[in-house]
């Protein structure tokens, strides 16, 4: 039997790139990657088609749908790995077409975000929602998969500044209410492993799907940093009532200015800590209840990397910032 | 073990009074009807108040949700068999937040159609999908039922004219296409016996299920008809295009008078025939791409009207309209 057709777009970004990096391993896909004529050129594109020779398919995604049916064509499973936001929801929903026609058997849309209702409390999540509907719509073969909030993104920074260089956003010294919202969290690493095993299985078509590593509190990844770093970590307090006001005054200040993507980006972050540590919705038990599948659950011998284990690469000063 | 409580809102229409009678009949449940003040003097309501001592709850189910909270008080599940339209959404989004507040276990809202995608091809379907974003919000234990279309409104005239007693629209002598879409149906009398073990089952607890008594094309239902009957049946053919351009027309007739409930209904029944006969979306195996639990598999005791039995009741005289 040949190998599935893997078309992956996205593949330079951060779980673009874990996911590319899981396909080769493991040695069962036959993996293209689709690249926008305008990023044929760049460094980290050439990196993997002209250096390692992975297969590519130059397609300009803006296209009418009907005009990317060729580019699809042999595909078995489509994976989207691409930034957020309303241009990313068309091209998706004309990619959902075209992926149609070409007969496409795996659809999986860009979601890769925390557990959280269709509509209500996060813009992202009804941007998943808007695909999931022309999926529905077209009768396509689907997996969404969520994969909670990023290990990379969820630990203080440190006293001393030696693990400044792997945190993004230097906000995270916060805890939310009492610290003790349970959160889905999975190393960037980790997610491509995970996806490799989920679009190879019968039981996560047509279905949505989290990955984890590990669920932890605010107050526990605080006790883990400042146990295993061996300093004490500063923690600035939040109300809940303050974390939804951040949230519901991101919203009306991109109201004001609904194109401005400078305002779209608050939104985000200020609805995912409302979403994860007022609703707390980015729990296994509102996944289930959202119709989830757990992959843990699924592939039991997957074993995710622990947050310690991750830390411990953060202390040596081997870890990555992802938006560096 | 004290029984569940079921409060039942809607109980004087054809799948209400079907779910009613049923209720009762399976001698498990402590049934109440919710009651509108306007409607408490009606003699239907009355038929079931007054002379056969059901208990009611005289609710304005129009009032703001924290106001609806105690009259919702010791209710387990709660059950919605309301018309469509934005006002009955308005009201069902109401309950639902009144049934978190006030502990309901499950709420049914008022589906009772066609298999369909949640958005994009029937605005019925687009007024679930709001109510069950809703529940989903404030995670409310759930069951969506869906029936697919009834018996009753899907056989057509005679030219002796003796069952047009039973149909309530004429149309029905049109046969859509080639007149092979399968489509389920459900004989109204029906849609109670199965909704009192759905209720019950912890298997449908926050998911969709659909009911079914058989899948019948219009030429299966049409040959059916003829030989029961002994009557030659006049078929009126319409292609697809001029279904579809029925659905589109009735939906432009709707924008030019967005409020006008006159010009709601042919969208309704319009956007029915165009997923049930173009895009065939009323089948079980979309049903089942869209994650509905088939209620036959659930409960294979439990044998539904067949079509011929249904249809030797009209043409014996002892059948109803259900609009008359």
């Amino acid at each position: 039997m040949p190998r599935p057709k893997v078309l992956l777009i996205g593949a330079t970004g951060n779980a673009g790139g874990s996911i590319l990096e899981a396909l080769l391993a493991a040695e069962r896909f036959d993996v293209e990657i689709l690249i926008r004529p305008s990023s044929a050129s760049k460094p980290a594109v050439q990196a993997l088609t002209q250096k390692r020779g992975i297969p590519q398919r130059i397609v300009d995604i803006d296209l009418p749908s009907d005009e990317l049916v060729p580019a699809l064509a042999n595909v078995d499973i489509l994976i989207c790995s691409l930034g957020p936001g309303p241009v990313s929801v068309t091209q998706q929903k004309g990619l959902v077409r075209a992926a149609k026609k070409a007969g496409v058997r795996r659809f999986v849309p860009s979601s890769w975000i925390t557990i959280a209702p269709p509509h209500g409390a996060m813009l992202l999540t009804e941007e998943t929602e808007e695909i999931y509907h022309e999926i529905l719509l077209h009768s396509l073969g689907y997996t969404i998969i969520d994969v909670g909030y990023w290990y990379q993104t969820s630990f203080p920074p440190l006293p001393s500044g030696r693990t400044d260089y792997a945190i993004p956003l230097k906000e995270t010294r916060t805890i939310h209410g009492d610290g003790t919202a349970p959160n889905i969290l999975t190393e960037i690493g980790d997610i491509g492993r995970f996806v490799a095993r989920i679009i190879a299985d019968e039981r996560t078509l047509n279905r949505r799907v989290y990955t984890c590593g590990e669920v932890l509190t605010e107050n526990e990844i605080f006790a883990v940093v400042e146990e295993m770093a061996g300093e004490r970590v500063e923690r600035v307090f939040e109300p809940p009532e303050e974390t939804q006001r951040k949230a519901t005054l991101a919203l009306e200040e991109l109201a004001k200015d609904p194109h401005d993507i400078r305002k779209l980006i608050p939104v985000w972050l200020e609805q995912y800590r409302y979403s994860k540590y007022v609703r707390q919705d980015n729990r296994p038990e509102y996944a289930e209840y959202l119709g989830y599948l757990d992959a843990r659950q699924l592939y039991p011998d997957l074993r995710p990397t622990s947050f310690r284990e991750y830390f411990a690469e953060v202390l040596a000063g081997r870890a990555r910032n992802p938006y560096a």
